[in-house]
């Protein structure tokens, strides 16, 4: 039957390129991606699958890193100005963007989990000839928002396999659920998607991402190992102001609050069961030279490469901010804005995944392993699938880049979104084979 | 003669008003004052003064706090547009907008010079029923330029007295210099006015302030105490980037070096000898919370009772600053963005002055001194007159406010106008009185 | 009858000059004043004073910077090897080493009090020809204890005061207290003996000190000025210890909390209302170059020109303190180790004493005021006995001094010692005369 | 001829034990071995080695972490109140107390070094009964000093070693040097034998130690990793103090200069590359409380799993420290204190030695490698004969402890010093075997 996955998924190569296009046109950044979720909730319904949107599959209190609400608003307009259905945009608001389809086979069998984000970066398009977006005309149209680490080829192979799988529903046994998940860039989403137990049923879990690791065409790996621990966070500190040269002695002083936590959170101690990391990213501070500062903000994250390592670290970073606080008498006010465990694949899966990757002929080279580099949230599905007893891996295809991720000049191959869905699509009916 | 002065301002009173209105609905921030200089230097022009503009009275190279050059050419057009004159605009490009009118009079005898500063603050002027200039339509049409420090007020007594001083010039021996100051809101101009060496030749210098230490009508003093020496300072580090994940150790952390700085700043010992102060009262640093920050701004500022103590927290600061850029390897760049001196009056000029106060019936209670209580850097013009053997002294005229300096409520009683310039002219008959 | 205290005073020259030599030579440091105070007890006792020593005088719980009770044993043996009584030593168990003689006249009349200071430095005396005690044979034999603050001289005056007073005592109407306090320096004595109640009844209450602000002979002031308000603090990390190569993250670094802890003491910001200072003069920290520093000691001190200012700093300084152990988890025992008030003297007993002062005739030069430019604990019994509706003044006799206060070549000029006695059993004599 | 050095050794076991309990009972710390360097260059002298000591071995530029003068001159003494030859000791002045004996054998060959360290750990020895030690009367006489690592052993072993090639001298070729080092704890001494190129000509390095990574009996490995890279290093400011309340502005304050070094050296950034490490274990600053520090004294380690990312974290300490001092301008002092490099074992070398060690049947179990999680300047030596061509390996040798390394009850099996020894004898059979 592998055969056929393969053939069915060559059939739609133009579909699955233009979508691809499509959304790579049309990028939207985390939490806001309306337009987006509402193609694919659209065209899962259209195949049949039970669709689940906005507060059906998103926790609102553990989102994290949410824009403002007057910006959420213009972004929903912004999506409908560009053809989103204002009905499914409706059922997304705040932010609520995540979707899920679900399609229940006749006879019984595991539930099988596939995971796509969906997420722009922040990052202007860049406008130049050798940029194949640009000259081909689907760079992106909406200003600070690119598609520069391929989130648009995911969610393409996503609604690809959905048909595909349709297509075939007759020859499989169990359930399948296919996740698309908003704000994967910064960690933001998952969090919030695991939070209201949409995969705490799932026996098999699969995610996946081209390139990163793996920036050679033909290459794969089924064992994507590397995974860091992190944890985002903002923190604002309030003190009270006052004139630096007539008072002094009333203020209460945010900017060296903020100063004295940034010194000593780089200070925390090495750990010696493995790498750690923190960073203060962005302090800014203060109103006017002769004032005394009121007011600071600190943009930081810590990471491990084990979640107990960046727990520590978080642990650590949360007392010396609060103390920093205490310190100079200043308010703080702390917001979660993302976050990544460290997961393992669970072997007998990597194996089975390997075995159908070894039989599809789609590789020229299937690694034992291969080394993200970095966090993702897809950790947390992994992890809550592995607690509830099922089995997860994370897949990365290998495709030739332009530039980096991340980079204005980002572009992928596009014959690996093929190689990647069919691989998916034969994985499916490996996991969901009728007896 | 005293008199006389006296009956030659109020005729000219509704004019006076009239003036300071218009300067207050135009209100220009420092260095931008192209049509306020403009208007000055063709009325002192009109008057029969040798006027002075531009290079003639500013040295480009200590001119401190300076906008943009962009910026600088939209405030051209601005001023142009309202009203200015282009030929005196184009001779003040750069922010060059400093006047100087010099009358000589037929028989020999002193200089004497009074100083007026021009440029408004930035702030947005109140929009309130109760505020006079919003409520009477002077309020101002420039967004963020409000007069909020009395300046317009200055500018337009000493316009005034410019054509008194005119009608009765066959009276006077010697020469009056009229000197029209941009820039003293964060003490940024005197210092390139005194730089171009205007003030080398004179006797008698006389500074003004409406207000300030003085909030009640009919209140002055000829002997103004108090003035803080200070100095403005923006510092920039400059590192090197990192991905704080994948390379920390290649950056060089700008923000790190910012942090130390400013709580070591702050750790300057006290003076035994008076009164310090220092402030960092504003910090950005840092692009991106998973980047090592390349780049950080510091703007802070130092002040002592004296301009010894100032000096030696200058001294101290500039050496933190600069071994906080070797601690992380980082680049520093510093613009000095204001300064002002600490300066004393002379005692002989005051009691003269102060006799001409007693003598013109202007004022209810004179007081033997008032505090300024903080900085102000006519204190340049009076240190170099001082240096070279001259006398001066700094008024201050008691008039009652709607709100405080730099508040965006601020007004003052229009009658303090009439005082003021009245008492200048009869200040100016006393110094350059026909032997 | 002033002419006779003189007289009176001479005629006990020798004795006053040797008693002071006996107390240099047998120099004891604050709180092991052993021998000192069972001298003075001894001598007030025979002259028929009412004598009070140890718990009678000495809050034990106020007591500061006391030494460890071994070194208090060691001092106890070795004064009384030096000749103290040991029934006396006894009474004084603990450190407690304050004497308070007391005389009721027989007419009923005010409280007046006289307080002197016993102790001497932790000073190692110079022995050469040119230092006087060395040459003549009086300087210290007790190692690292030293009379370099002159309160070898203030004793002797003390009890040469008593003598007279006790003479003269058929004059006299009211009640006089003679104060011998422990552990001036490093302020840690004068509290504990104001909490005992001591000063609560007291009238008029004189201190005084040779030399400090007026190194000239003949000079002198009854209004003394600039007492700095005072708190000497110890502060003790305790962490967690750990191998710095094979566990960092399992220590509680000491160090580091101390290490900001004094960064941010010293960055407290300046006090608009006067001079304020802060040092953190000894910090401690660690035992191994490989080792997680587990204990940390700082000793600290912060000084105003008001009480109140001083009380800002310390709090500041608490603050600081608390958070820098929370920010690193560690312990923090805080010790008081010393502390003194600012005060004002009675502007009525200044004058009354500088008529005294004036008719005496003893001095060339009597100073409006002078400045002591430094703290006192006699400022703890001041604010007492104003807070209680009674006057204090604190004098300061001029004498020419060798070297500087605290200088191990010390020494004063022996004849002040006769002008200071003659002055206070004068003034003694206008606040007791009969009616 | 195997058999034959296990029965050469066993039938010296008796001396090898004694000689350890001589050594141990008159333990010596870093360079101050003169006893224990006597007794070996005595002993190698009479066995017909080519014997140089003192200077010939170290060159005393590179010496680190040496006592100071006054306490090598007491440690000659103590040594030879303890039997140390007087002429040896003579030769070894100034703590250069390394050891080498030569030897050469008749046919040419390749020259094979044996190392051993000599110095006992700055630990008062326990004196309890269930302590072999203290209970069959050898523990440490000397006071502070202990061995508490087993150099005493390897003293011994190395002893032995000596003898047994004396033995055998005929069946050998090429040449042997056994180098007895001092000043290991501290990692101090190696450097400064290698720096007078001792081992520039050495085609095979063998090191050893008894237990650390294995600990227990019979195991034991060719194949030592884990060494950590690390540099020692103490820092000492040198300011100016003043008066903290009347002049605190003259001093130049190094405790804040050494507490801003502190925090800016812990904020070191992690190093993608691998762990690293940095303590500040030791910060003493200050004298007085009411001073203005003016002395700082930092007593500081950096590590690195690669001697690249110690050397990293040293160049950056380097500049924190020289920074923290322009900051406060106060003098740095800089003295290395001790250093290892990182270093790996030449698998030819392992393997041969493995072959020696499975066929001595001497061990239980011999693993591929072993973890010896710390450094050892043993590296030095390794890295300077691979520099020049040669191959070293770092051996260890199981045993059990009666408590951990350094600890005050640390001992360990004798028996583990026969099997050592007669391993080394074969080892050096197979390296010197006559072609």
């Amino acid at each position: 039957m592998n055969t056929d996955i393969l053939e069915l998924v060559k059939a739609k190569q133009e579909q699955l390129v233009n979508c691809r296009r499509d959304l790579h046109k049309h990028a939207e950044t985390a939490w806001t991606e309306f337009r987006t979720a509402s193609i694919v909730a659209e065209t899962l319904t259209r195949l049949g699958y039970q669709v689940a949107v906005g507060e059906e599959v998103i926790d609102a209190e553990v989102m994290m890193g949410v824009p403002s609400p007057q910006e959420l608003i213009n972004q929903q307009e912004r999506a409908i100005a560009q053809g989103a259905d204002p009905n499914w945009v409706g059922r997304m608001q705040g932010g609520k963007t995540g979707v899920m389809g679900v399609l229940h086979f006749v006879q019984p069998g595991p539930v099988v989990a596939f995971r796509f984000d969906m997420d722009a970066n922040e990052v202007v398009e860049a406008t130049l000839a050798e940029h194949r977006p640009w000259r081909d005309g689907f760079a992106s149209v909406n200003a600070g928002a690119m598609h520069a680490c391929g989130h648009d080829g995911h969610t393409a192979i996503g609604l690809t396999l959905a048909e595909i799988l349709a297509e075939v529903k007759n020859e499989l046994a169990g359930t399948v659920k296919l996740i698309f998940q908003p704000a994967e860039e910064g960690v933001r989403g998952a969090k919030a998607m695991v939070a209201r137990g949409i995969v705490d049923d799932v026996d098999f879990f699969v995610g996946l991402h081209l390139g990163i690791g793996l920036q050679q065409k033909g290459t794969m790996t089924c064992n994507t190992v590397g995974f860091l621990a992190t944890t985002k966070l903002d923190a604002v500190y309030t003190g009270v102001p006052a004139h630096a040269g007539a008072a002094p002695e009333t203020g209460h002083n945010a900017l060296l609050a903020a100063a004295t936590a940034a010194l000593n959170l780089h200070a925390i101690s090495r750990h010696s069961q493995g790498a750690s990391r923190i960073n203060v990213g962005v302090l800014q501070a203060g109103t006017g030279r002769n004032v005394i500062p009121d007011k600071a903000v600190l943009k930081l994250e810590t990471r491990g490469t084990t979640s107990e390592i960046n727990d520590y670290m978080y642990q650590r970073a949360l007392r010396i901010l609060a103390a920093a606080a205490a310190m100079y008498e200043v308010k703080l006010d702390l917001s979660p804005m993302g976050g990544a465990a460290n997961c393992d694949n669970n072997p007998i899966l990597v194996r089975r995944l390997r075995q159908v990757a070894e039989k599809s002929n789609l590789f020229a080279s299937i690694l034992p392993a291969g080394n993200i580099g970095g966090s993702e949230d897809c950790t947390y599905f992994m992890e809550r699938v592995q607690q509830q007893g099922g089995q997860a891996a994370y897949l990365m295809i290998g495709t030739e880049l332009a530039a980096g991720h991340h980079d204005s000049r980002f572009d992928f191959d596009e014959e690996s979104l093929v190689s990647a869905t069919a691989l998916l699509g034969q994985a499916a009916v490996e996991l969901l084979r009728k007896q």
